[in-house]
């Protein structure tokens, strides 16, 4: 077979690392790609991303909080949950799943020039 | 709460339809980004995909064969598993799983400037 660029979202889950887990899939004229797992972290008290391109974030499997600045109420987000993050909207992961590990995949991609 | 773009990519996967189902979830500067929900669909005998775009795509449920024109083998794709497709690579997909929903992520990308 040909050498193509391939791999599984939910190899390499565990063990739990006190961190969590960054890992670039695709990357190209300003967009990234990548999958995240968390176990249990959240963004640290206080803080918030704020970020200069827009990110479409889907929450694959696990479960996590996310809160936006100007609201009020924490988004629970189940697997499947996907949700559109615009360029600095002030966000924090308020809590992931300690049970399992929780799987993101992130989409960062300049806003359009359109 | 804001309005903001959210969704579920499990959502209304049924009851199963004649054709493949695409659902645009981004589309900004050249990258578009899809769900694709088949059921048992394949690409029709003797026909392959010939795209100008590289698409990374990524099988969510379900389970699907993958086959590209310059391999002999079917790569048999479960849930996680992704492959990037270079533009111009020319694929078909050989069979989707007909006891469930097949649910596919897309994004397609131009081929890098750099």
């Amino acid at each position: 077979m040909a050498t193509r660029e391939t791999g599984n979202l939910f190899a390499k889950l565990t063990p739990p690392t006190p961190d969590e887990r960054f890992e670039t899939l695709l990357q190209r004229d300003g967009l990234t790609l990548e999958r995240i797992v968390s176990h249990g972290q959240a963004t640290p008290d206080g803080e918030w991303y704020d970020q200069p391109r827009a990110e479409w974030v889907v929450l694959l499997k696990g479960a996590a909080g996310l809160r936006f600045e100007d609201e009020v109420e924490i988004r629970q987000l189940r697997p499947g949950d996907h949700v559109l993050i615009p360029a600095h909207a002030r966000h924090r992961v308020e809590w992931t799943s300690e049970s399992e590990p929780t799987v993101w995949l992130a989409l960062h991609v300049p806003e359009s020039q359109n």
